[in-house]
């Protein structure tokens, strides 16, 4: 069989991800290694009230093949909504629905990358965003995050070693849990004007943020080949696999449509009716209020925890808004080592490597809050705290 | 843009088609151009109670993430349904739910497919095969369908050519309508079995044989490399976007499974448990032959409509299942230039040229008969039989 396998897929990283997300499904443990919403997010019965009136209201068409850039109601809604968050003009033209956000990271790999063609992305960034242009066989170039954005100095050298697409996750990034502040945005925009690269901002969170205000998008309406990435996931449920991407740039849409076609043809239409039926029928923002505040209760939680087990020498950020905050251990501990101690004590976590585009032993690692009630997240950050103190311990030893 | 753009995409065709089905979705006009199953297979009061109990039933776990493979159940139900139609010894772990058969298509290209790698197709063939497997530059080799199957010559002249997989459509095929008989599949599974490749039969009709008996897949078990692709589209709705793939090669499928991942994470998962539930509680076998009844009906319609308005030059398929049928005009007359004479008269149907992986202009035509009475479809005809005799006449002239 291995001779018959392109090298796109050869090239594309295992994806030990679920094995470990297999592992820490155990009952007994406490996981924070999923990527989970908590399922108060889904809202069930609104849900269903609505597909019984989709198939009351729109019989058969909810049930037919449908158009490839999704139903015309959902993409205006979408344009609406940012319109009114962000003051853009969007129209639904500059709107196509996708089978979640994780399409059209697929979409954008074959629409944009050719094999040895440069694609910047953080460091580190999503792991199935690296999945997804791996395929293609690009060459990554890399940018490390900061607290206030990008390292300019390494943005300028990865633009100049050229690139065609740079993706962003501008807002509690996945998996670091950090933001870009506004003066961080206008810098990373001055330097992206001055190339003719497509900018690609992955925003699945953008709505659950529960510190601080919104901020404005980096490229956007702002810049000529500006993409906004969006979802349900996080907001309605993610079992639909419904995103959507936003861009004034329609000969890229344009082609990103022929890549959908031949991809899947079209979004699950029952389900865009059901969730646009859903919107029309509720207050999303009502909505919104009850996750984030449970969310912002389960970061505290956590980053407390932090505070009061971890031993000095570990940071963590203190994420504003998403469902993950990142954990970064004294340089040389392996966390991928350190995976199954932690587990054999029944707590599990997403150890740092999948999420760099250059393999290696990181000492880093990705811990989801959204998916325990406090006292747990208390017990496990407790457990996870003497784990690394003992890892520590040997590593003096 | 155009800079920034992948060879992959300039490399994938238009999707014309689109155009011509936008054109023909006037009211007024009789469309043979569509792809559409009939409504009448849509058993959408059924799947509306389905819906309620999986809310009662699943709860959150119908909303929220889940497994790329899709669920054990459904992938189960599909093994039992292929091993009892077919005596195989199909287990769940052979089975792969995926965002309709196209996307069975995208996946299989990226797995096998590199640039310059050989595809071994039928001629013609399905037009978004053509779309999935370009993008990743493959060279197509064609090979002529016959009456029995395949134009074994031409075959095995493609095989030592070199190829890594083989792409048909062995039962009503899309777009000729015709069915390979035992005779044809037993001398081309001989043929491939001394190859190194893989055997993809796509079979999205094969539940809607209304004449004749089911035959044996060419490949399925029994071909190392053998992968058969199935879909709810024609027998429950295509609005869920619901496909499956079935293959013993579990090499072939961990990669697919990876592919998959990075494309859409895993199949609307709420759709699959409807879909499953619908399954269960109700006779699949039963609902099918409503759908039989009716194609059989319709096909018959227009073969005899052909039969007493087209011109004697005029050659067209008799189907045994599906969706269309297949007509030949004299060679040098153009069926797309023909399009716009006919849709002037208020008939349209997709002219060949799209179905031919070579470009070319082509002198025949698909039609479909599933989305029409027959009292339209004769009068279809017969005004299209009018246009064809035109243009023979001007031909002549």
């Amino acid at each position: 069989m291995d001779q018959l396998l392109s090298d796109g897929i050869k090239n594309t990283p295992p994806s030990f991800v679920r094995s470990i997300l297999k592992a820490a499904s155990d009952p007994d443990v406490t996981s924070f290694a999923g990527g989970l919403p908590n399922p108060i997010s889904f809202p069930q019965e609104a849900l269903l009230e609505s597909m019984q009136r989709v198939v009351a209201e729109k019989g058969a068409a909810a049930f037919q093949y449908s158009a490839t850039a999704g139903i015309d109601e959902l993409r205006q809604w979408v344009a609406d909504r940012y319109n009114t968050r962000f003051g853009t003009d969007y129209v639904l033209e500059d709107v196509l629905i996708t089978t979640g956000s994780q399409q059209i990271l697929d979409l954008l790999g074959k629409v944009l990358l050719d094999k040895g063609d440069g694609v910047i992305v953080e460091n580190p960034t999503y792991l199935a965003a690296i999945q997804a242009f791996a395929l293609n066989q690009p060459v990554f170039r890399t940018v490390e995050l900061t607290d206030q954005g990008l390292n300019i100095a390494e943005l300028e050298a990865a633009l100049e070693a050229g690139a065609k697409m740079i993706y962003l996750i501008p807002n509690f990034q996945n998996p670091t849990g950090l933001t870009y502040s506004a003066e961080g945005r206008a810098q990373v925009r001055e330097v992206l004007s001055r190339y003719n690269i497509v900018v690609v901002e992955d925003d699945p969170y953008g709505e659950l943020r529960f510190e601080g205000e919104s901020l404005p998008y980096i490229g956007g309406t702002q810049l000529p080949h500006g993409v906004i990435m969006g979802s349900f996931s996080k907001t309605v449920t993610p079992g639909f696999r419904m995103g959507y991407i936003l861009t004034k740039d329609h000969e890229l849409l344009a082609n990103i449509s022929i890549a959908k076609e031949a991809a899947d043809l079209h979004t699950n239409v029952f389900s865009q009716y059901v969730v646009y039926d859903y919107l029309t029928h509720h207050q999303l923002d009502e909505h919104l209020v009850k996750i984030r505040d449970l969310y912002r209760s389960q970061a505290r939680a956590m980053v407390e925890a932090m505070e009061e087990f971890f031993p000095e020498e570990v940071q963590f950020t203190k994420p504003q808004g998403g469902m993950f905050l990142w954990v970064t251990l004294p340089e040389g501990i392996s966390t991928m080592d350190m995976f199954d101690k932690a587990l054999a004590r029944n707590v599990a976590f997403v150890p740092g490597d999948p999420f760099y585009a250059e393999p290696g032993k990181r000492s880093t690692m990705r811990l989801n809050f959204t998916n325990a009630d406090e006292e747990t997240i208390r017990a496990g950050i407790c457990c996870l705290g003497e784990v690394i103190a003992e890892e520590l311990a040997a590593r003096e030893a």
